[in-house]
């Protein structure tokens, strides 16, 4: 058994890794940290894990963390993170890391949207953990960027397009629907359930999310040349699930079963990814719980616009469940352990 | 007191146009039909109106109704509303339709998104009733064809940028979310609530929902010139509200108080549309129960695109409360007779 | 026009006086304080009153508020209230306050469950302002104490089957149920979104939640003798309602439609409380946003017990709509004033 | 693997048996039945299980479904099941029935608040599946009757106090909640989103819903006497859980830690029983998707009565959950065999 811990527990991140982990049958949960909760047991933190892990959130101290694990899930805000994950590296231990920290190839990029980076060499080495894509470098890592939610439901859904060229890149628009959980589990206002309920609103519209440049980033090295998007995220009134809906340009003839077929091919053979077929849509809740990342594409021939429609759970595909795909990888474990639970619905 | 009538008072609309109709001191609720609720008081098939109406469903027989009321709303579906509304006229009698069937300039349109036409000549006195834009054609009209909910959002938010011939009209791409009283009180499973509570999906995806025609129109209308969009609806879970994010390419410089300025000033002297001022977004939950539309306008400046958002409550502004703002238009009364209350948060 | 000043605006009871306030013709919104929120505009802090209400939130300085207004809502939590009413009242202001600080005729029971009590003179002098059983002194009054929700909603359904002798007080359990606007706006974990939504819980159990010695004042006012309940509060993932289902076994016949009648018999001439006829059920949805109580009745011959259901909007009925009720009483205008909203549904 | 079959697939306990079963590695899902929806592939009925199953459903032929399956769910309604279930067992199979047709011990009963029964000896061979009462005879029957989903969640609650003798049998009240998925996946006004969400009612009010009989036959039976309960159900704006919150005066010393006691004595080795500690309340949201029941026990010393609330996802533990491991105890497999998922949350 593979002993893991989460260093970031009580956040919503951190309790699905702890809750898909329970169903893991090669590792073991041996700690869990959080700075606000110490000496909690995770159980209280999240009492639908009761009766399923007796770890007791400690201080998150990388001396004693190594002594208790040899693989961290590192679910700490990006800053913090890039803190902690050299100690951890440098013990030999491996490490999947969920905030931004690690993600950008160019660290200029990095430095404009967050702060300046205070390791360097380490980002240098980091592998960027989109199963898909990354596969082959991701079982040689020993540390994975996860994916950020919506970037994962955007680069699975253009990707193909992108690579076959089908598509004009400067013409991609991206309208992204997100779940409440990626707001994370602090106390705010904002998020209050009186706040959210029976309403939708945009946010940082205008290209001011940071997860524009990942986006770009992603798109760029499938297309082979800089690709700017309009991306434009918003807050719907449910607790899991992101839909990106994404209009881009044909530069070839409307043909929509030719143009599915690219995607069919590119993803026949994974198993997280369910392309729909004839005019079937994805939904929210057709993936909540489960690592699935649904596409659907449709043709507007009157505009010649494709138009695609992608879902993931955000905690899941779009984190969590991700994270252990990347830990199933790295340590050459089945690539689906511990993820195999069909979506709940209703 | 005007003796007033609604023709389809079962559904969702109907029951709303009796809620607004209750806080409007000029009028009567006098007659209400219901083909499948013959003979049960309004105030049972909608028990939040129970001490307000004494209104007993009776079937649409057209000879009785011109007997009971002067001013008729119509709220049956299309093809039913063509079949009654001349019935209505030759009595001399004012109507409010909120079907589809009088909205379309060109009947070739209707008939091709529709079905064949059964009373062109009235079709062609009808006033499209959206008051921002035919305020004084409204009020000499005698059939006001109440705008669908979608084209209501969208139309008031571009209308002043196609004027201004600020943005590229080939460049609009439209992505819109509603409440699902939107898909209307018919038993279905699709909009059960265990189907679309804690869920998300777009839904005629690819410029196949009839709304798209009846946009290209005013839009079109509005710029001097065929304008063509992408269009795709999304299921909010949520009951009321439609949040419209709309993108278009600017022609001009990238200006954002400007372009806002072009939207205020617009609007200015308008009871019901109220212009966002800097960063501020709309959300469905501030207008919900209200006749307002909510509009913000941001610049994406790394792409050149402009970014518009627009809130409405889809059964008032969409619909029950925009046809009681023409029937007031109509009929003399203040514009915001009956419509002023603030709209209901949390 | 009546100036009213509503002190602790920025909660959701604030903001709902204030909502209610736009529609009032007697009154003008004249001040609003909000500690946490100085000089920021009220309709910022809740952008549905954006062109509403042009009040800008000040600090609650009552040597300033005494100039401002002549009316006051206080909303403030208990404790705060009693420093600042008493400043009020000195200057000949009329005040309707929201808390806890004024309800109990016994201070004794106040301190038990509470904290000391630092006005108990003005306690003396304050009515209950519960208008269906207190309205002749509500009318004489210059301070109210406004009724929690939970005893609203419970003792308008078992007030009039006590004071008829017809159930035995000692057999009373009541089960209630609250959106929850009930926990207020202050930022939490316990009522973010995703800890709320899709989910239900109960909370104080075991007879320990502050409501139940004001329940218990209440009907033992109304028995004419000592009533000790069970009262189990919940949680519902709502924002706007109270439903309380309420058992007590019957010391009479039993026959419901004799026990309705006095239900009716009693609320013949109440302009906000409906009785429900034969099986029908009250819901929260059916009274969302207006100040009605909804009461149905009735009897289990199998066990001989009767269950009342009661539900009212807890931030209206159950908080400022039913503040305002007390203001119209002690100003002499129309008791519906301001009130005359049809609930909102769906 | 176990041959299984699922007749009557295409409601919302049909399609969690599908679910829980892809997750099981002793059976193989090998036919499915939906009278409505003939030759439809199950995974476009519940697309949240495309590329899980391949079963497509057929019309329920049980002379075609004994040569598929060795072991059968029956999720049809009440009277369907009795027609079906001897057919399956004169052909050897074995079945889990979840409808109320073998529940009841005294046909008298059923027939009192169903219909006739037409299989009277099969009713008597069958087992009542509620494994912590009747666990051995779970495993040496070929018909287990599966519970309801109100009954579980009392039973389990009420059981261990009504054996101790603490409780007056006669003083039991239980006020119960459930979410929307218990009314069923069939198309009706009641049950669509905008009638549903944000709002709450009871329903079946004054001890006539079909569970009460099956609650008494349960409490009696533990307590070895006749007891008689007060049951209102009440309908939640959530599609899975249910909450039942229970009042029962105390016929012995309030002792909440000793009463508490027998609960986790009684359930110590109950895989899927978690008695809470403290204060500790459950809440529908831990247990969702989960097969636990989650219980707190309170008292309320100012009236000496006992307050148990009791959690349950209702088509998990109450009906599809609990039907599996029913199937796991018939055929020999670990109890827990397909069900160790960790609840959903959030």
């Amino acid at each position: 058994m593979l002993r893991v811990a989460i260093i970031g527990a009580s956040g919503y991140t951190g309790g699905e890794l702890a809750r898909l982990l329970c169903n893991h049958d090669r590792v073991e949960l041996t700690a869990a940290t959080s700075r606000a909760q110490q000496n909690v047991p995770l159980a209280d933190i999240y009492p639908h894990l009761r009766n399923r892990t007796a770890v007791v959130c400690s201080a998150p101290d990388v001396a004693q963390l190594i002594e208790q694990a040899d693989f961290f899930f590192c679910a700490v805000p990006h800053k913090t993170a890039m803190d902690l994950v050299p100690g951890l590296l440098v013990s030999g231990k491996k490490v999947v890391d969920l905030s931004a920290d690690f993600r950008f190839r160019d660290l200029r990029v990095y430095e404009h949207w967050y702060q300046p980076h205070t390791a360097p060499q380490i980002a240098a080495e980091a592998v960027y953990g989109l199963p898909e894509i990354h596969r082959e470098a991701i079982r040689q890592a020993r540390l994975v960027a996860n994916p950020g939610c919506y970037p994962t439901s955007i680069t699975l859904a253009l990707g193909p397009l992108l690579q076959a060229g089908v598509i004009d890149p400067g013409s991609i628009i991206i309208d992204a629907k997100s779940g409440t959980s990626g707001a994370g589990r602090g106390a705010s206002v904002a998020t209050l359930f009186c706040e959210v309920t029976d309403g939708f609103r945009a946010y940082k519209v205008g290209g001011i999310h940071r997860h524009t440049p990942e986006i770009e980033q992603n798109l760029s090295h499938l297309a082979g040349r800089p690709v700017t998007v309009s991306f434009t995220p918003h807050l719907l009134p449910l607790s899991r699930g992101i839909l990106s809906t994404i209009y881009a340009s044909l530069t070839v003839a409307a043909d929509e079963e030719r143009l599915r077929d690219l995607l069919r091919q590119r993803y026949r053979d994974e198993p997280f990814v369910r392309v729909l077929d004839d005019d079937r849509q994805p939904a929210t809740q057709y993936v909540r719980g489960s690592n699935y990342c649904d596409i659907a594409l449709t043709v507007d021939r009157r505009t010649n616009r494709v138009i695609l429609t992608s879902v993931i759970d955000n905690i899941v595909k779009g984190a969590s469940g991700q994270a252990i795909q990347n830990m199933n990888l790295m340590c050459g474990f089945d690539e689906t352990a511990g993820l195999t639970q069909a979506p709940l619905f209703p």
